[in-house]
């Protein structure tokens, strides 16, 4: 997928180690941060606590941006959290980097969130009413506030995090995966689908001691701060990090409907990130590959749209036995411009991002992989770009089903209209770009190549493919009032 | 190749467009450097001139951080050039940012420069002894203000650029491919010896009206802006730019010894750059080609150093039948960052760039194909990393021969000593970085696959290939003394 | 007074228009703020409102440094509130910037803060206790939260802002003049004695038409932004501003010890402003004329320190019959520097400031009148400038009382022990500074030159003079704990 | 004076100490920069030596915001010159900042300079012609790269640096007050006319050791940092500053016409500093008095235009007898700021720096001294001020003649048609800004106030006068062709 900022998302991490180990926590959390940085690019944040005070830092821009020697040295303690935002062009301002920090009758408390709730609304009503005022628009302040009041019921005076994280999840709706800092402890919190990832690490000593426990979206994160992976956060469970190691309990019952995004695989997550035992590149070879056995074309070359689709072009190049070539060099600087391009550059805006490669097009019949379609807005260039190369005929293979439904679960999908298999068939898609032919991975292949294998008697699919088949797993018929004006849709 | 800043190079970029096409030429430039910006990331420049005045901004770090809006609108005019910057750590200053611009007797000039002077020094002295004041330490600086002269024997009241510039030519030993302002024309320089790449191209409108002629280090910066690419800028040559086109005339005569760079085939160039007429991707898929039929090796997956050893990979893949995949996920937000990594981290910095892909790697036996091994840092944590990976052997095959002398023509290669393959023969080195074997393409190979074949009656190399073979093509011996401090070296 | 940072306090501003004479408020509440600048430096804020969605902005520094037109034009709206912080050493913090907005049930809420409350304590921990996360220590966030929850017995769900400003009023003690906006009016609160200035202007326009209304801490604002003085807020009193003009009502009941800080008169207030129907400067000459008759002295010249003391120094000339003369010129650029003197200049740092007249000087005998001596610190040094500069005798006269008692009604003056006049006696005082004679103004003298005449049947004065005879208006048992460590003191 | 930017000046400073003493010469620099601040407020800069390499920073903005703990730390050595930019509205950019600093073929050079060349283009067109590329605009760029050449018929091997200033001086006209840096020595140079001051100091240990000797623009800098006032530099001088201690020179013949530019008495220099042996507020002071015999009036109070007139109205009190006071109060926080007032405020844009004191005003007839009046923008304005305060009467005394030439010697006064006094006679002036009366003090009156006596057998004042007489010391026709496009002016 080469559309700019389709889709919002959010990397979360925290640490708690020994204070006795005296590991500079801050800076495990900025290559943390640094490893998650394909999360999100708006804004990065660290908090620290120290067993009393708790600190923090946070910017707008990449994580390498917003942090020096000078603002990360003050971050001191030994347990830390931290977040990458996506960046939208909407409300990129400052007052909604995370994590929020607050003080609270019984200390500090900081929330890094990923996700995105669906009752917000009724939530910050009901803060409101109850005569808290807020100074953001975002579900992290909200989720602080909430946590900051005693859970009904219970106990007002002691801290009890874990009833009021309890009676958060109780009234929360939507996706979330947290991770929580107060004085002495780190929480990890998933929600009930586990729509979002989650997963729990180990820092350990050269001599085999154990220093502390770690937490971060996906495992790649782990992997880079020399953490040894240890398991996900369960749906619905909540995670205590500290003296006393990892301790589990679950927060909310498991919902009925459950299931990770299945995004994460096409493209959200990193290549190398282990998600529900699989490495998500060799799914994305199987998806791939499956995609070559129901979409075969006599062709001379696969080349992927680089580097989000390189891995099912491989799976597709290893199915159908047609050689793998790169037809696409991307600038590897792309970062964001604030520079328009003028009139003559925009009409190939894609050019400003790649051009082809002659040598491996010319004459060639192309099949072009990529791993979805949301918009629709460049795919149709990026064909004219090859013919441009010399490509002699060019075949487009998605390794996804067509996008038809907006995301309220994190993802920043837009709306019904905007989305090109909404308003459009195949046909007319393939038209519209241009293509040779243009096919998809049915959505029967994806479940499969994806795996594992639901459990027995569980018919559909273990994970949320809403966006390609419009069976969410919760309520988001308000939602969906709001975002899609236009009555009428074609039936496929 | 995967160490950190082990190279200098620079990018320069010119255009020339007819005012009434009102083409906005600093724009241009923007995006034109945009696709340079793999060539230089320390610090991005853009001088234009509307026929009499000249204006520029320039700053450090990369082209998009450089520019806003509010900085690119005041430069206006029709012609422009552009300058990319290397990222060394010594000295980054603000002040040796390009183009260097002053007012001269005959108006404002600005140049651009890649490469380096070897006489450096005594063009410096010269210029003060003749009561010049200098500003900087760059050779631009040198360049412009020598430009900025009469020159000898020259009508001292007449601009005459051609005849300064030639001057320049007489006096200066090196490397240079110049981009140079004066108030209404571009001028394109490139060194008798033709050392750094430097083409032509030719701004068409829809209509097929000729707007104007464009100058840039690769074609790629071409291709992004839109630009049909004519030829290169020949040894020798100076290319004029302005209303009557593009006039050349040889400024000096071609070097005995000459030849472009072929590092630049190696390791530099984008890949989808033409250089000599062979796009720079070709050229290291049949170097990788030749390595898998020089140096064979029985096993079961081929992996490339992402990204710059990927087409070497392809070749050897398709060569050698042995399927390719990915083996290693690169962190693609890697940026500059100011932060130390703890002790724990350092130990294993490779590991906050790269990932293995267990997937892939899990008891096979792996070719890790890298395109040149310079210092020898990092090879020997790439291979514990794929073992960490689960790779049962690895065998690094490298498309470029040991690097074992320093480069004094525009890319910084440090010293003798700090090159791995001065200070040890191969055996040595595949010991030291705990490969289970190491090959190195051969000379002879190497000039074979990036061709084209030596002009009948030139026994050598059509490049400059100093760095492998020591044979400079020019005198260094001030240089090498300045570098190498160490005597003895042995003999291979 | 000459010393640096010895107090504390803020400029508050306020201003309400009908939307149809589009008055930019923001930029009259610049204008107000430049005014106000004298009564805080470290911090500057606006927020406006457009009667449905309220913008802000604030930053570190001066009002001048803060605002430019870039970030002033976005602040849209016919009503705005702003403030200046107060710089102190410890807790400079952009966070701790006002004016404090949140959003609420009832919408906008935006506080400015002057002032200090003596149970902050208390009030934090009732909105901890009652589940409010607080993002800062400022008491204008708790009074921000106090406001957002609906008043005891209050209907929760309407507005009622009254009612909620009397149920802070209720809750609160200590020094407070507010200026609250909500989305559409502007309120002004005193504390029920009045310890802070506040006053109210009409903006008519030059036909005669009421544009809107106004409030500010001194009265100089309103002249600087051309509005019409109406009167002072009452102490406990509150304003509302909105379409029905100027609305007054009783918010808690004036205390039994009221009266605003005498200290506001001695030095704060600048000397343009009217305070209780007074100038500022008139009281400052009254001060030195009575200064004069209690300590007269033999001498040739009067001088004031400048610029705080002139109209002191005026009032000794003209009771005195001594001429009046400039002895010490003070650096008018002197602002806030971070470079730290050498040694050679700490030793005399207020020449740094100040340079003698030796022309006004040489020979003579000299009355240096100052408004006050908090610490103690510079008096001394200069003394000793004036003796170099050729001062035969040197008597210091001081407009004040000695300061023997810390102050927690919003100015910051230190703990008992760091002022002077708490750990020494006059004749100690005038032996430390090296003076040939010393004399402060009397309690009485003070009283008397100040007035107005106390109302009959009211013993004391109608200031709060509490630094000066430690009689203070409100209980600060607690805060005398804290603050004064040292357990005896002489008795005077 | 009261208006904003009509002069342009700058300050100068150096330092030399024996390198043993290990003095701190950037921060001493520094703080007599801080001291001279009000000589220009632009730009900011300090070069020091540590008799080998030279180092430099520079910026935007007040001293106090340019230099930092950071910034100065590394500006090592014990030589330093420094330099303050007055802030125009047109040329105001970063690269004109001072010092400006080269390389040369004798090492490091440096040059601050206060004053105007009138004959840059000239000098400029000389440079550009030998084929030197300028990068600036500024005189100071020129002179450093007049003194980078071998003088005509010097030794081009040897540094010479007297004959090189030697040279440069026989080729300069016009005002120039230089402090050069070279790698280890200071040079002082003031032009033949003596036109802008400059005075030398010696730095002594507490223990009477001579540490360094120190030039600065006024002794008002010497004070701050404690050095001990030897003497000015003479018309035409150079000094020497190096281990020798302080060595003279005549670099060039006095000129027939010389003399100190009288408005630095008038307006320019720090009251406290001393010129020519008197200390300027004394100067004031007698210009006041004198102002007070030639134009007495029957009146009831002395108020000065703050704070620069404040000496001159001493002056007349003191010779009238009407008593002295305080009517308007300055904004002491008046700094740049880039907001536009309103339409509203604009109209009476100085109240937004001044209010008017009613209590010293109402009901009476006001003596309103002024140093000078330019532009004459805002007399009127004030006049309005104070009746709006309650004066009576308005009596504007100015202790200047009318000034009706513009300055080529180092003070931007604008054109001949933005002054005044070249557009109006006085009783259209009086008219003009609405004064009961309007008095200027005579030319003859100036001229002896300002002493000291002509020397025998010389006619006129020794000073220059031009603003008010026309009578320039040197050749300003081409100058005068340039600034009055008016051809005809009225005979007064």
């Amino acid at each position: 997928m080469i559309e700019a900022g389709p889709k919002e998302a959010c990397g979360v991490y925290g640490v708690w180690t020994h204070a006795q180990e005296k590991v500079d926590v801050a800076r495990l959390a900025f290559f943390a941060l640094y490893a998650l940085q394909h999360r999100g690019q708006e804004s990065a944040g660290i908090a620290t606590s120290d067993g009393r005070t708790a600190r923090q830092h946070k910017g707008m821009g990449l994580v390498a941006q917003v942090f020096n020697e000078a603002n990360l040295r003050p971050l001191t303690g030994h347990l830390a959290i931290g977040h990458n935002r996506y960046s939208t062009t909407g409300n990129s301002v400052a007052a909604n980097a995370q994590p929020h920090l607050i003080e609270t009758i019984h200390g500090p408390l900081a929330v890094s969130h990923n996700g995105n709730l669906t009752n917000t609304d009724a939530l910050r009503r009901a803060l409101l009413q109850r005569g808290v005022g807020l100074i953001s628009t975002t579900d992290s302040e909200v989720i602080t506030q909430m946590l900051a009041a005693p859970p009904p019921g219970g106990e007002p005076n002691g801290p009890e995090w874990g009833k009021r994280i309890q009676a958060f999840m109780a009234a929360a709706e939507g996706a979330y995966s947290l991770v929580i800092l107060t004085h002495d402890a780190i929480y990890a919190v998933r929600d009930p689908r586990g729509l979002r990832p989650l997963c729990i690490g180990e820092l350990v000593s050269r001599s085999g001691r154990k220093v502390g426990w770690t937490v971060a979206s996906e495992s790649c994160a782990l992997a880079t701060v020399g953490a040894r992976f240890l398991r996900e956060v369960a749906p619905g469970e909540i995670i205590r990090l500290d003296r006393n190691g990892v301790q589990a309990s679950q927060g909310a019952p498991v919902a009925a409907r459950r299931g990770m995004c299945i995004f994460e695989y096409v493209y959200f997550a990193r290549p190398d990130s282990v998600l529900e035992g699989q490495t998500v590149h060799e799914v994305r070879q199987r998806l791939g590959a499956r995609l070559a056995e129901e979409a075969p074309v006599d062709a001379d070359v696969v080349i992927g749209v680089p580097d989000s689709a390189t891995p099912a072009a491989i799976g597709y190049t290893l199915a159908s036995g047609i050689p793998y070539s790169e037809g696409l060099i991307k600038n590897r600087y792309i970062g964001r411009t604030f520079i328009e391009p003028t009139e003559r550059l925009r009409q190939s805006s894609v050019s400003l991002k790649y051009n082809p490669l002659r040598a491996n097009l010319e004459g060639k019949r192309v099949v072009l992989v990529d791993d979805s379609i949301v918009r629709g807005n460049t795919a149709g260039p990026l064909v004219q770009l090859l013919r441009e190369g010399g490509a002699r005929e060019v075949h487009v293979r998605v390794s996804s089903p067509p996008v038809r439904h907006p995301c309220f679960m994190g993802i920043d999908m837009a709306t019904h209209e905007e989305l090109i298999a909404f308003r459009m068939r195949v046909p007319a898609i393939q038209h519209h770009i241009g293509a040779d032919s243009l096919a998809y991975i049915s959505h029967a292949g994806m479940v499969a190549a994806v795996g594992p294998q639901a459990p027995t008697g569980q018919a559909s699919t273990p994970h949320c493919a809403a966006c390609f088949d419009g069976d969410y797993p919760l309520d988001v018929t308000a939602q969906l009032k709001v975002r899609s004006r236009r009555k009428c849709a074609f039936d496929d």
